[in-house]
């Protein structure tokens, strides 16, 4: 994988929550994540762990490997 | 998701390092992770996060969401 995952990842989970209409404040308060770590994810910042990507895919109601197709 | 998904994606990751007929020492020795962690992730004990991930689903030469099929 040539770019890094963080930023690949980050932009993946930033179009899924768009497609559903939903600011990072949204995503923040149905996932019980915070905005502030939410938000670095996005940015690429953050190396998400397995609980937490599980956690985001079910708020989004998107099976977690869609959060990889990048 | 009702079950732990550390179980799911451990499961996961036995079945395709299997499939590949590697034993957990080979995907440690290829992937550059150490083999007592690999063996946490695939009984289910570790929250693996994104870049060891895709480091694993790289190694196996897998797409990253692969790991998700669960």
């Amino acid at each position: 994988m040539q770019e890094d995952p963080r930023k690949l990842f980050g932009r993946r989970l930033a179009s899924l929550r768009k497609e559903r209409g939903w600011s990072q404040e949204r995503l923040a308060l149905e996932s019980g994540i915070a905005r502030s770590y939410l938000g670095g994810i996005e940015r690429g910042q953050r190396n998400v762990a397995l609980l937490n990507i599980c956690k985001i895919a079910d708020t989004l109601e998107v099976d977690p490997a869609e959060l990889f197709r990048f």
